[in-house]
C-alpha cells in the first residue's frame, strides 16, 4: 500500500494500555443486577439466539460458539439453518449504539413474538435499550452516535466514521464481557456436569 | 437450559479483571522489532489476506474489516470472492497454537507461492511459527497444545477442550493487539490523508 | 426424524422433469435485449457487487465466484471486506419477488449513490423492478407474493410459505441463467485473453 | 472491465438449452434404489449435517435451508454453532469429484465417529464414493478430475480450471436433484403434518 519506513510502534503499545485501562474502568461501573438477570435469562431460555452487525456480529458469533460448547441450543440470526424464534427463546442483540437499523428492526419483531430480548450496548437511551427486557450497559468513551443507521447501508456508502478511537472500542469490551459471562456459566453448569458424570459412573 | 438461581456474578468480574491483568503482562513482553516488521510488511504488501479457524477466524475478520476501512485491498481466505494469492501479497494467519491443521496447510502453500507469511500465535515453536517470515508472539498462559489438529475436525468430534480458562484467551489478546496495529496504521497513513485533503482544497 | 418406509421416489423424478420443462419454457420468453444490456453493463462496470437474501443470496454468491474466476473485481454485499459502492460500479440484486425488504432498501441506496442497478427477478412490477436500470425477468409459475417483506424477519417468524412448489423455483432458474451469462462472458473475454497470451509470448 | 460491444446473447440461450437437455439425460440414469435409501436415511437420522466446498458448499446450504423449513434438525459444517456429529446423525457431502480434500478428510472422520455418510457426487470411484454408506451418483459430462485437492488451496493458487463447460455443471444438477428430494419429503412428511393439524383441532 505505502512505502513508509516504520520506525516505531509506540501507538500499538499505547493503544493496548488504553484498552486495559478502559477495561478496568468498565469493570467498576457494571450493573451487577443486570449481569445476574442476564445470566438467569440465558439459563432459563429454551434456546438462545445471537444477533449483531459488522464487528458486533463477529462478537455475537464468538459468544455463540462458546455457548454451543457449553451445551446450549444456540443460533446466530442470519446463518443458513437458524430456525424461527419462539416465545420461550432468548435473543441477545449486540449493538454499540443500540440503533443499528437491521438489528433494531429485528429486536422489535422479537418483542412482537414475545421472546425475551437482551441488548448489550453502550447506550441505555437507544431504540434497542428502550424495548429490551434487559439492557446490559457497557460504558464506552466513544461517541457512538455515528453507529446509527443500517450497517450494510453505511458500508455501501463507505461511511466508516466509527473506526477510531480504538482504545475504547465497544466490540473489545463486549467480547471480554461475554467471555466472562461464559466463565460464570461454566461455574453454574459445571456442577451439574460433575453430577451427571458421577451418576453416569454409578449406573455402569 | 437450567433452572439454577443466579445469586452472584463474581466470576464475571473476576474473569474481566484477569483479562485486564493478562493484557498488561502481555504488553510488557511484546517483541517491538516483530511489531515493526509486521507493520512494514502490511504496508508493503500488494494486498493483505487474513486466515484463521473458529474464533481466531472471527478475529481475522474483525481485523480485515478495519484494514478495508483504512483503504487496504484486503481479503479473508474462504470468503466467496477472495482471489488467488500472488507472491507480492501478505498473508496473515491467526492461530493460538500455531498448529491448526487447515491453517498450517494453507500456510505451507503461501510459502510455496512465495508470498509473505505472518503468523500471530502464542507458540513460536509451532508448525506455523517455523515457516513464517514473521512470527508475532502473543504469550498466553493457556496450554494451547489442545488447539492442535483440524478445527472443523475437532468441532465435529465435539472436542472443545480449549474452552477454559477464558481469562487468558488468545483470541481476546489477538483482537486487542490487531486493533492496536490499526491505531498505528492510522497514524502512519493518516498523515498522507491530511495531505490529500489539503491539496484537494487548494485545487478547488 | 420419522420412521416412514420409503417405497418410491416418483416425486423426485417428477419434480426434476418439471424443472427441466419449466426451464425450456423460460428460455423461449427471455428478453434478449435485456440480456445483452445486462452483459454490456457487467463488462463496463468498474466493479460488480452481488446481493440477495436467503437462497437467492446463495445464487448471488455462486455467480460472484464465477465472475471472480473470470477476472472481474467482484464483491458480495455483507461479506467481511466488501468495500463501499461507487457510482461507476454495477450492483446486481437477486430477488424472486423484487420485494425482499433488505435488498429493496439497499437497491434504493445504490440508486442514490448513482451506481447501475440490475435486478434479476420474476416480477417486473415490483419495488426493485421499478427502480432498476435493467430488470431481467425470469418468469416463474410460483406466486412470489409470499416472498415480500424482510427475509430475516420472515425467517424469525417461521414464515416459510415460499417453500413449494419447487418445480418452478426462481432460485434454480436464476442460477442456470447466471451460469449461462458466464458462458457468454467467457466467449466475450476469452478472445482478449488469447491476445494477452500471444503478446506475452512475443515479449519473452 | 472491458469495453466490448455486446451484439448477441446466443451463448446464454445455448447454455440454458444444454443444461435442460443434460438434466433430462441425468433423470433417465438415476439410481432409484439409491434415491430411496438416501431419503430413508435422512428420515431416520437424529440430525442432518451438510458439507461441501465452494459452489458445492452453496448447494449444501440451499438444501439445508429447505430441510430446516420442513422441521429437520439440520446443520451446515463450518457454521458458527454447528454441534459435534453423533453416531445417530446423517452427514451429507456434496462433491462433484468426490475428492475435494477438506470434505474427504471430514468424511473419514464421520465414518470414524460411526455416523451415516451420504455423498452426492458424479464419481462413484472416488475417495468419498468408496467410504460412503450411500453414494448418490449424478452423472456429469464434465471431467471432474480437475476438482480434486483442497478447495481453499486451489483457490489460493488461482486454479479455476473447473469453470467451463457450464452446461454440464455438477452444482446445477445437484441443486435440482436435492430440491426434488425436498418435494418427495414434503409428500412423505406432509401427510403426518395434516394428521397433526387435524388432531390438534380435535383436541381444542
Amino acid at each position: 500500500m505505502k512505502k513508509t519506513q516504520v520506525n516505531d510502534c509506540e501507538d500499538v503499545l499505547l493503544s493496548m494500555r488504553m484498552i486495559a485501562e478502559t477495561l478496568n474502568e468498565v469493570i467498576k461501573v457494571l450493573d451487577r443486577e443486570a449481569i445476574k438477570a442476564m445470566i438467569q435469562k440465558i439459563l432459563e431460555g429454551e434456546r438462545v439466539f445471537l444477533m449483531g452487525a459488522g464487528r458486533s456480529g463477529l462478537v455475537a458469533k464468538a459468544f455463540a460458539m462458546r455457548l454451543m460448547h457449553l451445551g446450549f441450543s444456540v443460533y446466530v440470526v442470519g446463518e443458513t439453518t437458524t430456525p424461527a424464534v419462539q416465545p420461550q427463546d432468548v435473543v441477545i442483540a449486540i449493538s454499540g449504539s443500540g440503533e443499528t437499523r437491521s438489528i433494531a428492526d429485528l429486536g422489535k419483531i422479537v418483542k412482537d413474538i414475545g421472546s425475551t430480548l437482551i441488548t448489550v450496548t453502550s447506550k441505555k437511551e437507544s431504540t434497542l435499550g428502550r424495548i429490551s427486557d434487559i439492557t446490559m450497559i457497557l460504558p464506552s468513551k466513544t461517541k457512538n452516535d455515528l453507529d446509527a443507521g443500517g450497517y450494510l447501508e453505511r458500508n455501501m456508502r463507505g461511511d466508516y466514521r466509527n473506526v477510531p478511537p480504538l482504545g475504547t472500542s465497544f466490540e473489545i469490551t463486549s467480547l471480554i464481557f461475554l467471555d466472562s459471562i461464559i466463565a460464570q456459566l461454566i461455574t453454574l453448569t459445571g456442577a451439574s456436569e460433575a453430577e451427571l458424570k458421577s451418576r453416569h459412573t454409578n449406573i455402569e
